[in-house]
C-alpha cells in the first residue's frame, strides 16, 4: 500500500508521500512515489502515486516521453500546456489509457488494476491548483473547505487532518500535520513504510521550494513522533469519562 | 456503515457500537447494534453487528428462534452451549446459513451481501472471551497482544486503540478509549452516527454490569469529544517541527 497527502494552503502546497510497494506480503520494496516537473519561474508540477506500481510507473514513462518528445505540444506535453487544469487533463488520459491496456493483457477474473495520483503545482500568472486523479482519469479538486487529498490507505490518517487543518494553517504547521497524520498510518498499517519524500511549493515560487527525504532513523521525525504520542497519552490520561 | 469496537481487557470487557444504517445515502435509519443474551450468573453473551441488515438482523432472529425452541440442544442455542468458543460457533455458523440463502436469492451481477459480528461475552468456570465472526462463519479471538476487535468502519479509530489501549487499561480508561475512538470515526465518516450503545462486562459478573446509550447531545459526551479535540490541538501546537 502506499499514503500520499497533499495540502493547498493560502501560503502554498506541502505533499507528503511513503515509498513502500509491495506485490503480496513478501515482495517489499522502496520506490519513489513523488515526482516533480519545473519550467523554474515558469511552472511547478508535482506528482504523487499510488496504486499499481505497473500502471504508475508507465504513466509516468510516457508522461516523460512526452515531455521529451521533439514534436510535444501543449496538448501533449504538461510542460507546454497552458493551465494546471489541462495539465491534470494530460495525466489523467495517460493514466486512463495505461490503465486500460494493462488491463486487456490480463485474463480474465483478474481484478482489474487501478491507480490514483494527486497533482499539485502552479504555472505563471495562474493560481495554485491541487487535484487527485482516479484510474479512469477523471478528477476532483481540493478547495478552501476542503484543503486536502489523500490517496492510498487515507484513514488512518484523516483525523488529525481533519482537526488541524484548514486553508489558513501555516506551512510550518502544515508540514507537522502531514508528517503526524503519516506518522498514525505507519503505526497502524504495516503495508505503508519510512523513507519519506515531504516537498514544499510556496506560493508564487513556482519551483519545490523545499525537499526532504525522511529516511527510517531520522531523529526529528522520531522525536516528532514520541512528542505526538506523548501528547495524546498525556491529553488522554487528562481527560474525565 | 457501522463502527463497533470491543476491547477484552483483565477487568473486563468493553463493548460500543453505533446505530446507523443506511442504503445508499438517503435512506438513513436508526437501528440497534448490539445485543445482549443472558443467563444472569450463569452466562452472558454479547453480540455487535455490521454490514448488510437483512443479514444480520435475520442471523440474530435465527439465534432467538433457536434460543426458544423448546428442543433446543448445546449444539444449537447459544444460552445451552457448553463453551463460550461453541457459542461462537453456533453464531458464526447461522451467519453463512443466513447470507448464502440471502446471496442465493440476489441476481447475478450484484455485489455479494456481507456482514461481520463481534461476539464477546464468559461462562460460569469460563474465561472471558471475545471473537470477531466473518460473513463465512469463521472468526478470529482477541487476545493479550492484541485485546480489542473492530467491525465495520475502523480505520479513523484504531490509531488511538494502537496507542492506549493494552490488556491493563482500566475500564475507565478503556469506555474513554472507545468513546474517543468512536469520536474520530463521527468525525471523518457521516455513514456512522449517534446514538451509542455503550456496553460493560466486568471479569466474572456473568451478566452486562453497565449499559448505556449516548444520544446525540449527551453533555458528558460532548465535553469529553471536546475536551479531546483541545488536548489534540495544543498537543498538536507544541510539537515542534
Amino acid at each position: 500500500m502506499t499514503y500520499c497527502v497533499g495540502l493547498l494552503l493560502k501560503q502554498g502546497i506541502v505533499l507528503l508521500s511513503d515509498t513502500r510497494t509491495n506485490g503480496g506480503l513478501d515482495n517489499i520494496a522502496t520506490y519513489r512515489k513523488m515526482f516533480s516537473f519545473e519550467r523554474p519561474g515558469e511552472r511547478v508540477i508535482t506528482i504523487l502515486t499510488a496504486g499499481s506500481l505497473s500502471v504508475t510507473q508507465t504513466t509516468l514513462a510516457r508522461i516523460r516521453d512526452a515531455i521529451e518528445d521533439e514534436n510535444a505540444t501543449p496538448e501533449t506535453s504538461i510542460l507546454l500546456a497552458p493551465t494546471m487544469l489541462q495539465v491534470c487533463e494530460i495525466i489523467g488520459n495517460t493514466l486512463a489509457s495505461v490503465r486500460t491496456g494493462i488491463d486487456a493483457k490480463m485474463t480474465a477474473g483478474t481484478v482489474p488494476t487501478s491507480a490514483t495520483m494527486i497533482v499539485a503545482g502552479q504555472r505563471a500568472t495562474g493560481d495554485m491548483r491541487m487535484f487527485l486523479v482516479y484510474s479512469e482519469g477523471n478528477f476532483i479538486e481540493a478547495t478552501e473547505d476542503t484543503p486536502y487529498l489523500q490517496i492510498g490507505e487515507h484513514k488512518y490518517g484523516k483525523p488529525i487532518l481533519d482537526r488541524v487543518v484548514t486553508t489558513d494553517t501555516s506551512l510550518e504547521d502544515a508540514q507537522k500535520a502531514v508528517l503526524l497524520s503519516m506518522d498514525s498510518t505507519l503505526r497502524s498499517n504495516l503495508s505503508v513504510g519510512m523513507p519519506l519524500d515531504l516537498a514544499i511549493i510556496r506560493r508564487d515560487a513556482l519551483r519545490v521550494t523545499e525537499r526532504r527525504r525522511i529516511e527510517p532513523k531520522d531523529p526529528d521525525f522520531a522525536r516528532m513522533s514520541e512528542a505526538w504520542s506523548k501528547a495524546l497519552r498525556d491529553g488522554f490520561g487528562q481527560i474525565e469519562l
